[in-house]
């Protein structure tokens, strides 16, 4: 026997299932099995990333392709039910966010610290990786990362993408007196500037189309918002420009607003190619940079939520059950909407 | 008297100045004025770079426009004639590379070390400011570099090449055991080989469409040529890649060369704009910037070529008085040209 | 004329001048001279570091040894009065705060934007250069910082020991989420933890034999005190430690509380020598290093008390005017005292 | 059957055992099992260190005691002859360097990059750990890297110290045009010194009071050569200091002969305590620590001895069979004597 666990860890789980572009459902799969230095995690809320939403409209995303049926999900928090041979027993009970990914820990990549580039990675719900929607899942222990008490189990689920903006600071180099434009007040954008705001920035200036949006973002981090359309960002000259839009307007605008020596962090998802200003990267030597998924945040960020830095609760606009996951997947066409949880 | 100098020092000097687009002739000007902290320098020999040329054929580089009359040239070597009052005595006769840049050291950029990125720059042969295709010039004490012995003044004017070399093989963050792609065997393509090559990089690969050129930059530093027209760089997980082209498929061509985390280096001079992969940048967490002049470069730059770790006196391939200064910007035009100088 | 100033600046002023170890008295002296890229500072607040007191009492700090009549004083916020020929006139009755040093900016130090450690450096009230124990300072245009309103003219002046708070956050890479201990909750260990907070730091470990001191520094960013009398920190394993204390005892066994590869900075004055434990330093990787002065820290400095992230004002326990300066650096001496102004 | 192997593999080997302070005999052992992960390699060449010697003479060093039976030895070369289920069969057969640790690929540390703080940490010859003293040895895949066919036996094994020079030149922060000192003539000394050259170092000056041993080091690398009883470092003003003598008086010399913002790398052992200068690690912002190991060091190792920068093979002074390791290991009190191979 190589697994510790709670008695009541059943043999098989539910699991909504994506079949195809658009086809989703509510399957019997069995639990999986856990490796030696696994943890086995019992959902309890799971995120709705673009990502999600972009494999189930589209089938793929770039050269990943849904070409066998995929659970979605790894925005994800739950608790600890059993633990693999290698891994404390004193676990199981344990809250914990996942961070969904399993690099090699082995390649040049992982051994220099950049395990978020590894070539090896396998990563929740990135084909053909299955994810979280489903009542059961495997991390290796060490990528289970405690919870505190006072953390919700949706805020501890939204730590994946509070990973991210705090990625894309540490990318955007943000120090306290840092003055930094983010584009785009989504999901990613309202959480960069949080965790702008936590890394010191004094200056947030947050554009985006959408007042609405902007009024949002103006109670989470933003010093200043702006409408694209009325106005223009050339001459802020920011020490640094997160893009949360993946709009290419936004990103040419944007890369024109940062001062010499400045950084610009690509995090929004958009055209495939964007036409750059060349001379302007040159003569200001900007550095340009995107961010890839994360390492080492689940940390800061649970602290973050902890201390009451990052509000991650009140970004949540709606609740779904697994049987309505494709609900779910909808939820962004609802006007307002801007997380959306997968309750388990 | 403010000012020790030899007696020599006459009060007018011979200047070729650009007056229009392909108009350039020699004047008799005055020898400029040495403030206290400058020093005034006979001119022994001048680089001829592609700006100078660009400037001659076209009037202008982007916003930077020839209005009024121009001396060309910030490739400078010469001897100290004399000083201004606050400058030892001791360094008249000394000679001198210069690094033709004057930034104003109380702005922001300057206080913190990055004097090149200083928006009140006074650049040589950048107008409105004189160059140094004259027979005298002045600078700041401590931008004129003793040049050791062994240096002729045609490779003493070459430092400020070699000195863009070592600036993009810093910003591409080369350290013993990388790999570089570099795109372009013209001056600059191989003087950065040979600066990869210094700072230790182990294989050294250099992309150019003509084979003549291929063939000259395997004698200085590249480990491996590529015709790009056979060849795809696309597979070599290099860590950097240093464009010397400008031509805009080598720029793209070449980020897709380019490891997880790796550096791209901008140096030269192309298109406006450029379609660049984002998606690419993002997974890869690419790190991409340009060069924008150099700091702190000479002292290197010098040991370099006195160690003889980089030969510069073997690129040169004309050599022009002043009064010849039009056939020196010309010579690109000659078949297997690729330095010249114009020598006082 | 090459001075612009308001009307009143009068021809001699007050000022408290060091006369021997121990003689202080208030002579009149004439105005400074304003240099034309200077300005003159009518001076409104003083604080009195440790500093000036050993000058006070000792006549000398290491190498500098007061051998001529000096003005002390360093920490200084006033309003602009007079401005040299190059300075915008428009600055003249600017409230600012003084950053008290002079660096040559041409020396490879201050071109590397390590302008503190310029062996050129002219730095108030450390001999032979004159601090601001007077009524009119003079100092570089760029060196005199704009005050917001919301500071009080001694909350401004204490932005220089608040700087040395940042750059020792700065020297000890203080991230959000790391874990710091600092020993000594004198004025730098409280401004010090303030800053570490400022910085993102999530677990403050402030160490200091005084009770009265670690309640103190308990209500200013300590997140948990410690006696080290009582209490040992060598398991602590912190990311930084940073010395504010000068104790030997303190020194040593805070090394033993770092991490592998985290960073000791000392900023306390105390022993000439310190017996650290190599062995601990080398299987550890540790960084440890010091600080002299800052750079580039009076606008963050401004901006961190301006939103309230630091409280310089509730550090002050007593203030004394210019007649009073010995008073003034016999106020240590009071139990309880903490920061002590002289009000002009 | 999970592993794959050359038929010659025997069940049992020879091992040099250490079994008390100065015992140290050929006993028969088996070979050692191989792990999915690992290979098997038949040992060609074991390079002597200072801590082998110290072990054998002393029977600890530090913390780590030996306190049953020990294989000293950890500089390694051989062959692969079995690999484990989940390695490359196509690995039999290559020539190895082994780099001898195996750290835990989990921890915090190890994530981060800085694999050699990993507190589970296991390295060869290093207790309770065997190392390679002996015929067969097994490490995992990864840390087995391939030596080119130019580099012999002996230069493979020493790629370990080569490493250990690397490591030191990283931290040391040595770039072209770096002013490096030296303290150490010894096997370290010799090799840093190679290894500042490669990494660009335009003056590079060694102490030793020993005239063989600046003679020797003047051949590899030195540019020039002190003797530290005749001559002060003090006015050296050098960007880094690396210490390769582990003597008191040396470490404390060699800190004064740095700039500011210098950076001193303490490699050698010598006393647990060291009284070190405050004041001036403060007034001039040096940066002081120490190497424990290395990471991602061999591929460059041996591309710098493969292209002729770096000489191993004349550093060796004495060769022994397995049967004579106390002779190897006592090969230290032979005048001349630098460096000692225990040949298999």
């Amino acid at each position: 026997m190589t697994m510790s666990h709670t008695p009541e860890v059943p043999e098989t789980m539910r699991a909504s299932v994506l079949s195809g572009v658009g086809e989703i459902a509510v399957e019997e799969r069995p639990v999986p099995a856990v490796r030696p230095d696994e943890v086995l995690v019992r959902v309890a809320a799971v995120g709705v990333c673009g990502s999600d939403v972009h494999y189930y409209r589209e089938g793929r995303i770039g050269d990943f392709v849904v070409d066998k049926p995929l659970v979605l999900g790894h925005e994800v928090s739950g608790r600890i039910v059993a633990v693999g041979a290698d891994v404390d027993t004193g676990r199981i009970g344990e809250r914990v966010a996942i961070e969904p990914q399993r690099p090699c820990r082995v390649c040049r990549q992982c051994k220099a610290g950049s395990y978020n580039l590894c070539p090896h990675m396998e990563f929740y719900a990135t084909p053909p990786i299955d994810g979280a929607f489903c009542e059961y899942v495997t991390i290796q222990a060490d990528f289970a990362h405690p919870v505190p008490d006072s953390l919700s189990d949706e805020a501890a689920a939204l730590l994946e993408p509070l990973s991210v903006g705090i990625w894309a600071a540490r990318k955007a180099r943000i120090v306290p007196g840092s003055r930094v434009l983010i584009a785009g007040a989504g999901p990613i954008g309202v959480i960069a500037a949080q965790a702008a705001k936590a890394f010191g920035a004094t200056e947030i200036i947050v554009s985006d189309p959408v007042a609405d949006r902007r009024a949002l973002v103006a109670r989470f981090g933003a010093t200043r918002t702006i409408d694209p359309v009325a106005e223009s960002v050339r001459d802020l000259g920011v020490d640094a420009f997160i893009d949360a839009s993946g709009a290419t307007p936004a990103v040419v605008s944007g890369i024109g607003a940062v001062r010499g020596g400045g950084v610009v962090v690509l995090v929004g998802m958009g055209a495939d190619e964007i036409a750059l200003p060349i001379p302007l990267i040159q003569s200001r030597e900007l550095i340009i940079t995107g961010v890839f998924r994360y390492t080492d945040t689940w940390p800061v960020a649970a602290q973050l939520v902890a201390s009451g830095q990052v509000d991650l609760d009140s970004l949540v606009t709606g609740r779904f059950s697994l049987e309505d996951a494709e609900k779910a997947l909808n939820a962004d066409r609802t006007p307002g909407s801007l997380k959306t949880i997968v309750v388990l």
